[in-house]
């Protein structure tokens, strides 16, 4: 294989989910069959690079200084949703019924990759909670070991600031089958049990 | 989502088997962690894009006027095989034994799609044919409708400029079993047996 396709299939596995095979297939495909999209992806990733930051009130990845979420007046500020990714960002959205803020953590607290309350810039949601405007805290991080840590630690500021800290709910996922939940899940789903009003 | 993510996202989907989930995955693990190796993949593709042409004498993609195979004097002229993609020179390098020179169609016969004699360099095929040099065409194009089309129009050329033509053997692959093997599969492993020397 010349040099630049061989430099090409190994940049193309900084791709997650991508090895030596898919990655000589999709260098291949690019160069026999669409050299206009190959070109169009070069430039899309330097733009991203160059100019995709964070944003400055909720630190998700934005082009702009502030998100169009957080620049939106009609949203409701008094609420404000945590959570690990800007994709998760994006799938709360999707499924719609939240107006108010985010705050993206970029991770989760994980004492042993170097991951302190800094990296994940709590000292910024410290000078948020601060500012008065903020009453409830919603915690949406992931329900894994490291998620529920970052939620309890996020809980306790909060409730120093004197804000009302809420976690979304455990259970069986909507259109899951009992039979095929895990322990966990249907424990959880069990002690998270809520009257039904009829 | 910001614009750029956006463009990103979907310009990641001219990469075979990228929809809009796996592109939003990849246009966030790269923004997110690794935008070293997106400013890398960006540079690779413009490189290859703008510096990959076809080799000179068997048009497989290289970014010099001739390929590495092509120049090593060490090959023996007198084979010629003849490939549908380069992978395949790629596929039939990495299994070792053939030491001959190829020529890479890029692409088969398929007059629906306007790819005719021409688009797949016959003409450049029929120039060297006509040199002298090859005694034996090996026509390794795919075991498709339009693969045998292509050998079967290649190795008319090749009788005619006084050549011998030959095919890659069908068969059941190697490893393979039998039991769940198709019956086109079965039938050309039969008709092609060979006898048995012991």
């Amino acid at each position: 294989m010349a040099d630049l396709i061989q430099e090409l299939v190994s940049a193309l596995r900084c791709l997650p989910g991508v090895g030596p095979k898919s990655g000589q297939r999709m260098a291949y495909h690019l160069l026999e069959r669409d050299r206009g999209g190959a070109r169009r992806l070069s430039e899309a990733l330097l733009a991203a690079v160059e100019r995709i930051g964070h944003c400055r009130h909720c630190r998700t990845l934005c082009q702009d200084d502030a998100c169009s979420l957080c620049s939106d007046q009609r949203r409701d500020a008094t609420q404000l949703c945590i959570v690990e990714t800007p994709s998760d960002i994006h799938a709360l959205e999707q499924a719609g019924g939240y107006r108010g803020h985010y705050f993206v953590l970029m991770g989760h607290l994980s004492p042993l990759d170097g991951i302190g309350p800094e990296e994940l810039g709590l000292d910024t949601l410290q000078t948020r909670f601060d500012q008065g405007i903020v009453s409830e805290v919603i915690l949406a991080t992931n329900p894994t070991v490291e998620g529920e840590a970052t939620a309890h630690y996020i809980a306790g500021m909060a409730q120093d600031a004197g804000l009302r800290a809420t976690r979304i709910a455990y259970g069986v996922p909507f259109g899951g089958e009992l039979e095929y939940m895990d322990a966990g899940t249907l424990t959880h789903a069990l002690s998270g049990r809520r009257n039904v009003d009829v």
